[in-house]
């Protein structure tokens, strides 16, 4: 029923039509081999939540018994306390003379001897175990985050080696909204072997023997995998693209080319993701656009064999200044007629998106939009944030390894310094601290919930890291406004991140 | 701690300085009588959730023992779940010779004979009263909803009633966000009769004496109050505006003005919230705006008593169809065009936002908000989206009701047909079904949750339902991008609305 549905569940006719889809898929698939399928059922009780979430068996035609999950996430982007009652009790299929223990994605997240701090009092693996299951299953809908993968199966080798049981582990693979799911479904032997994994970021099949009885060895293939964190966040972002772009009807998308290293980075990922022929490159000179910009522009589009088209600005700013002028007589000029100009600019796309029936892609990082450094209504107008959980130093780091295949992105875009060009001879370092800077302390707020006094003890700079941190508080009702963002850090922007706009501090 | 504190509550420090505050406000208050103060406390086991939502005693100067909340709210606009451990039992404060039952808000909401289906499993209130709690005391952030004060005060009666024990009922008062507090603290005796009330929609103090003894008679004041739908929806929308402008600081507000009603109403709240001195009403003419636009908006400007500035863009969108003409060459005038106009006009008026630090009020109604009638980066441009849940029919209701005290919103703007005035003759009727039509389906859909199927049985036209459905469907990701709206009905669109963008149906 895709992932995460969220308040479609509360739609009865959504669960109705799921419940319509299984019927018909367990008679087209009457002669096959016996399906667990993952779907919410029904909590029949007038009591508590109305829905379990649930792996409904599928044999010989029929729609069998439902298998429901214990643990429900409610952190992070999950709110699944929401819509779902838990198991109770464990959950046994006996098939084909197994008892397969059967658990849903976050029912293996809470080992006590795994983790230090348990976020839930049970443990449905436990409990299976003392079933007397002889194998773990487990469906899961797990979205990507770097690295995740390797401690998925570090966990998972831990618990088949903990009860001595097999642990056949089954992840979705794809993009839904803002949620990268990366397959790598894997198969661990009772000695806590892998034994079998599927390919990342794309659909698989995997077969595997798990041997019945004590002395029997479960077989398999593993896929050959990349787990450096640039070609992880590269394959991540390609899939998110391609996914969000054919799920919402796309077939073609825009960009703004700036001249700089993040709608670079954007223009290959989408390159990548729908073919160079459907990305158009949207270069919008302004007087304070440097030669450099529009000529490392070309030089990107020609490499990465997309479509460009050249619109000047200046025209319309003029226009706009001109209309104002009496309103805003008397006044100096600020940070309004940067604003205004990176509003046109997304006028401009914005119609080139209506017109041509084009997605357009936002192209802002993580740093600048954990600290407001970002036009919304401007630079922010987008349907789809491809690099929004990527801090500029990760954005440099993509772009170095995507070139490594082949140099597409312009020497010139990697080295020089940032800007926005909204004002003569602009450099982001005049407004921000330092990006390494700037990261590291973002990192360790966002991502590690740490407070201001927290960051200063460990020997940050008291001043920095108080401006950075308000101004990450200032921003707030700029994300509230923001386009989807393609996660791929432990917190992005989003629906993992739920902050106020009003608050004192 | 303010309400909702959302994820600030994962911020160590914040919850550090939360409890330093608990001490400062206790030390302050040390010769006054005992308080019981809402905040969140750490939990210290290391299992579960790691905080506990708590009523803390302050007395004598000191920081006294915490009650927890048992039943957390995981629905709507409310994350409990996200961060809460439930409590363990029934919590009971001994003082001054008093067994008193302490609750949280949500705590009184589950008895089994006043709700036909419960969302819990346990009922905290049916606890105290086993354990010999001699009075019900209820700390509540109870949102507002049209017509919930009237309910919770049947609910609050059948309580005191049904275990013979007074409550005393205290609601928080303000706006935070997207929601409005309404306050209207209320006190029922053992029999179940309301003694005291306290002002809605403002701060009040309540004394009331419960009475001790079976014999005793509780005694207190009862606040006047007007549950007309019309007047609670009037004071809860000036309440979160003025709220939500000095509560982000701000001291002035903007606004377009198109003639129409619905920038007519929002700008009559406006002018109530802050002061009609610190209203500014933004007249855009273009080639498609009648005479008659201008006219009403200047006479509305003039009754209010607010300021108006009038900015022609006509200038504006020819220069932008000159910068686009080569592009969009062969290709016939579409919606493109018309969104290019309410993105001039919201350019317009976010550069007068930034260069006089006025908050830009958006005026859309939910209605067209549903449907997607209305331009991303256009109209949808501002900081609080004031009307947005109010269907088209509704805001007529109120503006009526408004112009009983004094007929600020001229007749015409009450009588003329619905315009957007983006094309010549433009009339809302072309587009969309009848607003009262459409106000109904929508009202099935997103507040009863109802599927195409169930509205068409209710006997609504199919193709009607289905096309109305589609167009919400299709509209999503403009609301995932839309400002915050203040929330006066069950279901708001903004955080108790979680739809995907990526779906099939």
């Amino acid at each position: 029923m895709g992932y995460l549905p969220r308040d479609l569940l509360m739609n009865q006719g959504f669960v109705r039509r799921s419940c319509q889809a299984l019927r018909q898929i367990a008679s087209e698939l009457a002669s096959a081999p016996p399906l667990l399928v993952g779907v919410a059922t029904p909590n029949p009780s007038e009591m508590g939540r109305p829905l379990f979430n649930s792996a409904v068996l599928l044999k010989n035609g029929e729609v069998g018994p439902a298998f429901h999950k214990t643990l429900l996430p409610t952190y992070d982007v999950f709110d699944e306390d929401r819509y779902f009652e838990p198991a109770v009790g464990p959950q046994i299929l006996e098939l084909n003379g197994w008892r397969l223990g059967i658990s849903i994605c976050e029912d293996v997240w809470n080992d006590r001897d795994f983790w230090q701090r348990r976020r839930y009092h049970q443990d449905p693996i436990e409990m299976l175990a003392e079933s007397g299951a002889q194998a773990i299953v487990n469906l899961s809908s797990s979205p990507f985050i770097v690295g995740k993968q390797i401690l998925r199966e570090r966990m998972l080798s831990h618990m088949a080696q903990k009860y001595s049981l097999p642990v056949a582990y089954v992840n979705q693979v794809g993009g839904n909204d803002d949620l990268i799911f990366d397959g790598r479904s894997c198969v661990f032997d009772r000695e806590g072997r892998l034994v079998a994994r599927a390919k990342g970021f794309r659909e698989d099949t995997l077969i595997v023997d798990l041997g019945m009885g004590d002395q029997a060895r479960s077989s398999g293939t593993v896929a050959e995998d990349d787990f450096e964190t640039e070609a992880e966040i590269w394959h991540a972002l390609v899939l998110g693209v391609r996914d969000y772009v054919s799920k919402t009807r796309f077939s073609k998308v825009l960009l703004g080319l700036s001249g700089g290293i993040d709608s670079a980075l954007t223009a290959a990922i989408a390159a990548e993701a729908v073919g160079p022929e459907n990305v158009l490159g949207v270069l919008m000179p302004s007087r304070y656009s440097s030669g450099g910009s529009v000529d490392d522009s070309v030089e990107l589009a020609r490499n990465l064999g997309i479509h460009t088209l050249t619109l000047p600005i200046s025209d319309i700013m003029q226009t706009y200044d001109g209309v104002l002028a009496d309103a805003f007589r008397g006044r100096a000029a600020d940070v309004t007629e940067e604003n205004i100009q990176s509003r046109i600019r997304g006028n401009l796309l914005m119609a080139l998106s209506n017109k041509f029936g084009a997605l357009l892609l936002t192209t802002g990082n993580k740093s600048e939009i954990s600290v407001g450094y970002c036009t919304l209504y401007g630079d922010m107008n987008g349907g789809l944030a491809v690099i929004a959980d990527l801090p500029k130093m990760m954005v440099y780091r993509v772009s170095r390894w995507r070139n490594r295949a082949k140099a597409d992105i312009p020497e010139a875009i990697l080295t020089k310094a940032p800007s926005a060009e909204l004002r003569p001879d602009q450099r982001d370092q005049d407004s921000l601290p330092p990006y390494d800077l700037l990261d590291q302390i973002l990192e360790l707020h966002i991502e590690q919930c740490q407070s201001a006094e927290d960051i200063i003890a460990s020997g940050y700079d008291q001043d920095t890291v108080r401006r950075v941190l308000r101004l990450v508080r200032m921003a707030e009702f700029k994300r509230k406004q923001a386009a989807p963002v393609l996660k791929v850090t432990s917190r992005a922007f989003g629906t993992g991140w739920r902050m106020p706009i009003v608050r004192q501090e």
